[in-house]
C-alpha cells in the first residue's frame, strides 16, 4: 500500500514487541515507511498491556499506527517460509529477541545477511551482546536502576523514588537511538549498496541521557578515579542530604508552590534573575553566580533565609498570576500543568501536536503525533491494526504461500485472537 | 577534514549551543557527518556551564566532539559572509533560534534556501512557530512543568518534585528527534533532489514521552472529555496519595531498601512472579493480576501486609545477595547502583559504551559514546574543539575572506576567547 511521506517506499519488518522497538518502527511508519508488524497468533505483548477491548490497550495504540500486521508463528514451517519471504522483501528488519534467540527462530543475521544483503538488520536490547549481564532479562525499570538514574534521584525520607512521571524514560530513549541507527544505515546503503547490522541497547540509552555526568578526565580526575568510599545506601543518603541543603537555597531554577498550584522557574541568565528579583521582591547579593557553595555558615543561613521568604511569597496569589507576571518580562517560567489537561491545551492544539484518526470500533482516536516536522507534518494516519488484519493482503502482495495454507494460518490467528 | 562512518560525506552546519542542538550535531559527527560548529567571538554558551578551564566545562566535552569550531560574528559583514558560504556548501544547517531570530541574522529559511535549494534547514525551538507560547523562553525544566511531567510526579510531603536525577530529560528527547527528522529528510532529499524545512520543539519532545497516557477514544471518553475538578494543588495532592496507597501494595515492579543499598525487581508475568514469591518467601493470593485494585478494605489491607513482609525481608540481607537469587532464576532484577561507579562497571567496560580521546591540555578524556552500533561502533572520535580551532582552517576550504579579514577575525576571537 502506498505511503507518502520521506521514508516512502522503504519497508520495514518488525518482529519487536512492547515499547522501544514498536516506538522505533512507528516513528518509521509516520515518515512514510511500509511497516509490517509480525504478531505470533497470541499477539504482541503490548496488546494486552491493560487491554479496553481485546487485543487493544491505549499504550498498545500510541504506539502502532501506521502498520500493518501480519500473524506469523515463527516455530511453524509455513510462519518462517512467510517470514524469509518478507524479510527478503524488506529494507529493515526490527527485533527485540534476547541474544541467542533470533539464531533460533532462523532469523539471526547471518541467515538474513544471506538472504537479502541489502538488508538494515536492526535489533534493540538491555545490554547488547557482550559482557556479564547481556543474558540478563532487563526491562526499564531495571535499566533505570542499574545506570544509575534511580540513585541519582534519593528521596529526603530515604524511600527509593519511583520511576519519574511514571514513563519508561529509557524505551522511549533507546526506541529513538535505534530510529537513528536505522536511518543513518539507509544512507550509508544508499552509498554503498550494502545492508548493515544496527542495534541499541536500554543501557546505553540509559548511560546517553547521563552523558553531562559521565565525564572522566585523567589531568582533573587522575588516571585511575577511585570509587566513592560507603555503601550505596550511606552514599544515597549523604546525596540526598546535599540535595535537600541546595534547595533550601535555590531561588532561580526551581517549583514554587502558588496559592492554587505550582509554578516552574528556569533563570539561567543575569538579565533573568534581576527581573525575576524585582517581581519576586527580594534582594539577593548572590544572583551574579547563584550555583556557587556559601562561602560560610552566616551567608548560607542568609540565602536560606531568601529562599524560604520566596516560597512564602509565591503561595499568596494564583500560579496563572504569576506567570502573567513573570511573562511579560520574558522570564522562563510555565505552570505546572496535568497531563491530562494538554489534550484541551492552547498551545497543543495551536501547534497541532496531536493527530486524530477513526477506529470503526471506537469512534474517533486522537493521540501524540510524530513530534517532528519534516516539511509539515504527516497527514494521513493509519490506525493500529487488529490482530493480523492485513495477514491476507500480505500474503497476496507475496504470493508465497498456497490458499490453502494462507487459510490453514487465518484459522489460527482468529482461534488466538482473544486468547 | 576526512571522517568514515554512515554519515561519511554530509556537512552540517551548527549554529545551535546548550543542549539539544548540540547533542543532535554529536550524534551526527558521531555517525561520520563533517560537524562546523558556528560559535560567536565570546564562544557557544555551554562553553561557559561550570568550566573547569576557559572555554571547556564537562558539560560542552559531553556533547560536542567530532565538530570542528569556526568563530563568526553573525552581525557583522564578514561574519555573514562567511555563513553564507558554510550554508551553501552544507547538506544541513542545524539552529535552535527563538522565532524571529534567524530572519533578523539573515538566516531565515527562505534566505538559505534560495542560497542551498537541497539544505536540510533544522531547528530546534521550545514551542515550535505556531500558538500563544511560541515566543516564550523554554528550558528543559520549564517544559517538564508545562508539559505535565512534573504534576505527573507528585511527592508524599507535597514539595514540588525537582528535576528526575538532574538530567535535560527533554533536551535530550528533542535532540534525537531533531536527529530523526534530519536523517529522514536526508533519506527523502537522495530520492527527490530537493532539500526540506524539518523542527523538533521541546513541548513535542515532552508530550512523544508521555504518549501511553495521552490517548482520547471517543467510544470510551466521550466527545468531548471534561477537565478534572479542582485546583492542580488539589489534583496533584489526591493523585500524591492515590499513589502512595498503589505503592503500599505494589510487590513486583519497584525498588526495595536492603541491608546496604536498594534493589529493583521488574516482574511483567506470572512466571517471574511465582520465582519472586518463592526467593522472598511470601504467599500472594493476587500474584496473577497484582494490578487490579482491592475489591475491599480486608484485602487491601492484606495486601499491604505483604508489602511490608517484603519490605522487611529485603532489609536482612545485602544488594549483591538478593540479585544473586533472583539472577540465578532469571528475574528481571538489578541493583541501585551510583552513576560514577558506572565508570567501573563490568558490563559497561565489556560492552565498550565509553569512548576515550587525548585532549592535550588535559590528558586522556573518557566519555559515553555515541550509544548506538552501526556495524560497530564510532573508532576515531575527534575533541571537542577549542573556540574557533578550525576557523583558518574552515576558511581556507571555503576560500571567500582576504587574509586580513581572517586575521582581524581571528583576533576579534582571541579577545574575547577568555571574556
Amino acid at each position: 500500500m502506498n505511503r507518502s511521506g520521506p521514508l516512502e517506499g522503504i519497508r520495514v519488518v518488525d518482529f519487536s514487541g512492547y515499547i522501544a522497538g514498536p516506538f522505533c518502527t512507528q516513528m518509521l511508519g509516520d515518515m512514510g515507511a511500509d511497516v509490517i508488524k509480525v504478531e505470533p497468533p497470541t499477539g504482541e505483548q503490548w496488546r494486552g498491556q491493560d487491554p479496553f477491548a481485546p487485543g487493544f490497550s491505549r499504550s498498545f495504540i500510541a504506539l502502532n499506527r501506521n502498520k500493518r500486521s501480519i500473524v506469523l508463528d515463527l516455530k511453524s514451517g509455513e510462519g518462517r517460509e512467510v517470514a524469509m519471504a518478507l524479510v527478503a522483501s524488506a529494507d529493515v528488519m526490527v527485533h527485540n529477541y534476547r541474544p541467542g534467540v533470533p539464531e533460533r527462530l532462523g532469523i539471526g543475521y547471518d541467515a538474513m545477511r544471506a538472504l537479502n544483503p541489502k538488508l538494515i538488520y536492526a535489533s534493540n536490547s538491555a545490554y547488547g551482546q557482550e559482557g556479564p549481564r547481556a543474558h540478563q532479562p532487563g526491562y526499564d525499570l531495571v535499566i533505570q536502576a542499574v545506570s544509575g538514574l534511580i540513585a541519582s534521584n534519593p528521596t529526603p525520607d530515604g524511600k527509593a523514588p519511583r520511576r519519574y512521571a511514571g514513563i519508561a524514560l529509557i524505551d522511549f530513549t533507546a526506541g529513538q537511538m535505534l530510529a537513528i541507527a536505522v536511518l543513518s544505515a539507509l544512507i550509508q546503503r544508499q552509498r554503498t549498496g550494502v545492508g548493515q547490522k544496527v542495534e541499541s541497547t536500554l543501557i546505553e540509552a540509559a548511560l546517553s541521557l547521563q552523558r553531562q555526568k559521565l565525564v572522566s578526565i585523567e589531568g582533573l580526575d587522575g588516571q585511575s578515579p577511585q570509587k566513592a568510599p560507603g555503601t550505596v545506601l550511606e552514599r544515597m543518603q549523604r546525596s540526598a542530604g546535599q540535595m535537600t541543603d541546595l534547595s533550601e537555597r535555590e531561588l532561580y531554577y526551581r517549583t514554587y508552590e502558588t496559592s492554587d498550584g505550582y509554578v516552574t522557574i528556569g533563570c539561567l541568565n543575569v538579565p533573568q534573575r534581576k527581573h525575576f528579583m524585582a517581581i519576586v521582591g527580594l534582594e539577593d547579593p548572590w544572583f551574579e553566580n547563584p550555583d556557587a557553595l556559601p562561602k560560610s555558615e552566616d551567608e548560607n543561613r542568609r540565602r536560606r533565609a531568601l529562599t524560604s521568604y520566596a516560597e512564602a511569597e509565591f503561595r499568596k496569589t494564583t500560579t496563572a498570576a504569576w506567570v502573567r507576571k513573570f511573562e511579560a518580562c520574558g522570564v522562563p517560567c510555565a505552570p505546572v500543568q496535568m497531563s491530562a489537561d494538554l489534550m484541551f491545551d492552547e498551545q497543543v492544539e495551536a501547534g497541532g501536536y496531536f493527530v486524530d484518526f477513526m477506529m470503526p470500533e471506537f469512534g474517533r482516536v486522537r493521540t501524540m503525533g510524530t513530534g517532528i516536522s519534516v516539511n509539515g507534518r504527516p497527514e494521513s494516519y493509519r490506525p493500529p491494526p487488529k490482530l493480523g488484519q492485513h495477514t491476507q493482503e500480505i500474503l497476496a502482495e507475496l504470493a508465497v504461500l498456497q490458499p490453502a495454507a494462507t487459510s490453514r494460518m487465518e484459522d489460527e490467528c482468529r482461534e488466538h485472537k482473544h486468547g
